[in-house]
């Protein structure tokens, strides 16, 4: 018969079994960042060469799209080392379906890349083929957020994972600029949708900031350059504000000062990715000594009971109130986690929000999934609302649609 | 390598082996709704043994005491073939420490029986030592009902837990009325804990009923005597309502019709168990079939592609195309069964907020569990709003307490 201190044990061992899956995501989140940033330049090199006619970059795009498979192949091999015939994974359907949409998707890279190369299709296309991938990438990221179980790690996951989706909403506003300044001209759909990219900017880095140690917000003020964000934030006011007719040879000073303001992004999420791994560890090791400590302390408990003869589990009056106090203890402390994760969790919520009602324009309306996203973002233009709050609007129509139409 | 249909039948095994853990977990939810139940009833004959200072009840206490044991027993042996060397259980954490504080206080269950055989404590007191110790049961249920991955299952958990607890306030309210009308008076503080316990119920059952299906509310009407429910009400009336002076002899009329009302919620509490693990068979062959299936139409892609010689997992368009809706279809289902998931949960946090609460009382105020729920109680009572709001009130007003304070 297993008694009170077996399960107290266990419980504490079922924390250091979900830490160390939590180690095992934060590396595969860290892989991803990585392959993200490659894609991340592969996507803006790709643009000016299909801008340039194929007269810029050809180099520079070959030797990216070589960077770029090293890091997608490093990717595939952390996947092959996930144990899939393990199902334990703690939430491993959702995280494991994701993952197999994003090896679908990167099926077709080849692909995209060699019809790149025979400008077979616009900067536009290429962009939103770059795009899609990030996007499918992000939601393997946050998957692996939405898993953690520990509130301090999942705190960290959550920064990180607001911070990669900022810094792709950053890589999406350079392409776009880029079209457009080269284009020498934007119209109002064009304008709406930047200020869409840069609001949700601000939305994922305020994120980023709330979740974020006091450190790394230093970190992340100190490598911003106050003339790289000044240049952005002039071509910005011209490009999205101002309007209208453009002058083209802004295409390269934007590219050029976007470029620098991504890349001192990337040393952040660097700082964020051995940050994760450390707290990993160091949680790991502290629950690793708490056990230890809890054993001893089992064992120091049951010797006098069993020295007179007692047997276990019947401590007397005075042990049993020790062990209580451990029981009722742990149970508390691991209900608070609960609770504080349940609070950094919630602001994952709004994207499911989002994802849903994208999910239910498609099943519905027939839509792709870009066009559900669109129509999302136009229905919260056209009524000046947050996005989440149209999303949230949506499903709840979804409930007194006739039975038929769902 | 692996590819994305190895991850799309990885994410469909993940989910049968959620389905399956959900089975074992419905296995134990039955077998403590059954202890839950004989400890009630031991609660009760208890209560009038001791109410009639051991002039009744003697020898059915000694039965029910019986019983109660082969009841924790088979409990014991369910909790020893869980696999606690196993780390893999999902939310094993807190489950597993729910199960230490509940095995911990059994061990105490001998030394109140023999107090109680001694006459050596008060009917109130011999009740709240019950009530503390199915408090404790209805804790892992909870947990158990928080693990559940699958939306239709979460339901049938919700709606089991609630249920069960509603069943415990009535037996909570059997023994306050018996007390009360024994001794034949009831002050305020007694009819105002008399209606907590109505209002709970009914919270409870309106749960249950929502996540219910038809046939199951059916059943719950069939089983309710409308003869003893008018009965029930009649003397709640009396006691709680007009209170004041009481006949002493209505003790025995409501202990029997309260009684009446509990057994025959216990039939309903039945198909529920029936319901719920019927239920987990169900999803658990639907998911096999579907991976049966899905591994067929993988295969069936791949036939022709292999005999064209183009390696895996290059299908070529259409063949791509059919893959590509396969992932899609998956991954937008698993994120709405998590939006459905998510939505049943939410029911859990109410509780969820009081427990807490209850904590932050604890660990602040440094009160007993009793007193901080008696606090949250009364403070409920006194301000005309529910124990879930107060609660939420005592958890904000955590934050703007100074850091030393907390």
């Amino acid at each position: 018969m297993k008694s009170g201190s077996d399960f107290l044990l266990a419980a504490r061992l079922c924390e250091i079994a979900d830490l160390e899956q939590l180690a095992r995501t934060a590396d595969l989140v860290a892989i991803i960042a990585r392959f993200i940033h490659a894609l991340q330049r592969e996507r803006g090199i790709s643009n000016i060469y299909l801008g340039s006619l194929g007269s810029r970059y050809a180099s520079e795009r070959q030797r990216q799209v070589a960077e770029c498979a090293a890091a997608e192949g490093e990717m595939r091999s952390h996947l092959a080392t996930l144990d899939t015939e393990s199902t334990h994974a703690r939430n491993g359907a959702r995280l494991f379906s994701r993952v197999a949409v994003v090896l679908h998707a990167l099926d077709g890279l080849p692909l995209l890349r060699e019809r790149i190369r025979l400008q077979a299709l616009t900067a536009g296309e290429a962009t939103a083929a770059f795009v899609k991938l990030v996007s499918g990438l992000l939601s393997v990221v946050f998957e692996a957020a939405d898993t953690a179980t520990d509130p301090e790690v999942s705190r960290a996951l959550v920064a990180m994972f607001n911070f990669m989706q900022g810094k792709e909403f950053a890589g999406q506003e350079r392409a776009l600029g880029a079209r457009v300044f080269a284009a020498g001209y934007v119209d109002l759909a064009g304008q709406q949708h930047w200020r869409h990219l840069v609001e949700s900017q601000q939305g994922c880095f305020q994120v980023f900031a709330d979740f974020s140690s006091a450190d790394v917000r230093l970190a992340d003020q100190a490598v911003q350059d106050a003339a790289v964000l000044g240049e952005v934030e002039r071509l910005r006011r011209l490009g999205c504000t101002v309007g209208g007719e453009l002058d083209p040879n802004l295409s390269h000073d934007w590219y050029r000062c976007c470029t620098r303001r991504i890349d001192s992004m990337k040393t952040v999420e660097d700082l964020l990715e051995r940050n994760l791994a450390q707290l990993c560890r160091r949680r790991i090791d502290q629950a690793r000594t708490e056990l230890q400590d809890q054993r001893a302390t089992l064992d120091a408990l049951a010797r006098p009971a069993l020295a007179s003869g007692v047997p276990h589990p019947s401590f007397g009056p005075h042990l049993e109130r020790s062990l209580f106090a451990m029981v009722q203890e742990q149970s508390r402390r691991l209900q608070a986690m609960a609770g504080e994760l349940d609070a950094v969790r919630a602001t994952l919520n709004e994207r499911k929000v989002v994802e849903r009602a994208k999910g239910l324009l498609m099943a519905h309306r027939h839509m792709s999934e870009d066009d559900a996203y669109k129509a999302l973002r136009q229905m919260a233009m056209n009524q000046g609302k947050r996005l989440v709050d149209v999303a949230q609007a949506v499903l709840s129509l979804a409930d007194v649609l006739p039975a038929a139409q769902r």
